[in-house]
């Protein structure tokens, strides 16, 4: 088996301390949760930043101070910044952490491959935004996270390297269990794999409940998991014990680890993403 | 086998006479296309009414003139209203068709189920829009439409219904083919089939090229189709031979009796609805 592609999403922009205090949501939090869950086996960290007041920003500026400060101690480890278009449109605005230089670059952004719904909120993404994006990145040198709810999304990247607009192969999240995307079953999970792009890795991730059934699809099938805080709170179904990034990035370890595979480490991944240090 | 539903889509909002002579526009060519197409077949009619200088309308004044109009020649044909969110967000606007009243009244609405992508824009119907809409055709005694993209958006019709803003069973469109939704592959239709709401009927039917084949499927499968120039111009893949709605439906009516299913009579559709006269 294949070495298991640990991808941590510690913060996302819903959670609250209120919801569940282990949400890391300050630049000193966030990075000293990613560097406990790099020590732990994560290879991928998807880095959402929040403002003084604990609202989601794109700031170049809060995403410079949060990669440099995980790159001191952990210079291998694959940053990914957000670049959610949750609350968002302006394509200058999203794309602000793709400017930072040197030592601050991230090695990739977060790209959700359409528009969707959420259980309250549309999550507009419209085509132009997308292809923006992933010119930025493309122009920059960085490699686009892509984020599939569904199997369209995963049409939409086929049809968007087909265009030379994102490079062959890659990197895609699978987000299931979302209200209004794909679900845990098996004939959805069946679409989504026939319709990944060739050669990509992939991960596979769900929301709420659906995260640790995802997760374990994703040591069964796929390159990858995508796990923490953003996507479920809770270690359990009766939401009784309440999560940590390092709680469940210690669990996946360890049902990779009784099933055969060991977490991958950065560097091996950097090579297979063909990301520099 | 059960006789076909034929859903006639004759208009939409994207076609115009320069793409295709044959696009039904004024009131007075809906009408006249309708009839046309019921006579033929079509036991549903999906319309989309434009104002005067050719543009999408959500104007009761206009819907009202068209279905007056269809009924007068064709009292049982079932009437779609679009509600479609293309290009307008506010709840008031799309439902505008919703209030008209007694023989002008629609029997059914069009409810697409999630925000999505086209090709160039993006297609924004947020939860509260949705609900919103749901909740006024059950006041009014309208049937939904339900137009289904992806898998996710038959997951949300399921939660709908659990939480009794749809009603059990009902009707959906699956339209495959649009560049960021389900294609023609094998399992996505299968994961589509899978999330069926119970009891639902069901139409296939697709976008561009896809319309063809979409519609195959549907005689094979399904209840019935979805067909008409607003997903298709063409009668042929090489785009050589524009087509009209009349002839659309006058081709699936052959494969279909071809199949040994003759096309499903709107009286009986109105009891499998439970829509009355």
């Amino acid at each position: 088996m294949t070495d298991l592609i640990i991808n941590l999403a510690p913060t996302g922009m819903i959670p609250t301390q209120a919801m569940n205090p282990a949400v890391p949501v300050t630049p000193e939090e966030i990075i000293a949760d990613c560097c406990r869950c790099a020590d732990l086996g994560a290879a991928i960290l998807h880095v959402h930043a929040r403002d003084e007041d604990g609202r989601p920003t794109h700031s170049r500026e809060v995403y410079g101070r949060i990669i440099g400060g995980i790159r001191d101690r952990h210079p291998d480890v694959i940053i990914c910044a957000s670049l959610s278009g949750r609350d968002v449109q302006e394509l200058e605005k999203r794309a602000d952490p793709l400017f930072l230089e040197g030592d601050l670059k991230p090695d990739m952004g977060s790209l959700t491959l359409s528009s969707l719904n959420f259980t309250a909120t549309a999550s507009v993404n419209a085509p132009d935004i997308i292809k923006g994006l992933a010119g930025i990145m493309k122009d920059r040198g960085i490699r686009p996270e892509l984020e599939a709810f569904d199997t369209g999304m995963l049409n939409y990247a086929g049809y968007l390297i087909d265009k030379g607009i994102l490079d062959p192969g890659g990197y895609v999240n699978l987000l299931l269990g979302n209200i209004a995307s794909a679900q845990l079953e098996p004939a959805h999970f069946a679409a989504l794999k026939s319709a990944l792009p060739h050669g990509a890795l992939w991960a596979v991730g769900g929301l709420g409940r659906s995260q640790l059934r995802a997760n374990m699809l994703g040591i069964l099938y796929a390159d990858g998991v995508r796990i923490g805080l953003e996507d479920d709170l809770w270690l359990d179904d009766a939401r009784t014990r309440p999560a940590s990034n390092p709680a469940m990035v210690e669990r996946i370890v360890e049902q990779a680890e009784l099933f055969g595979r060991k977490p991958a480490d950065p560097v091996q991944v950097r090579e297979q993403l063909g990301l520099e240090r």
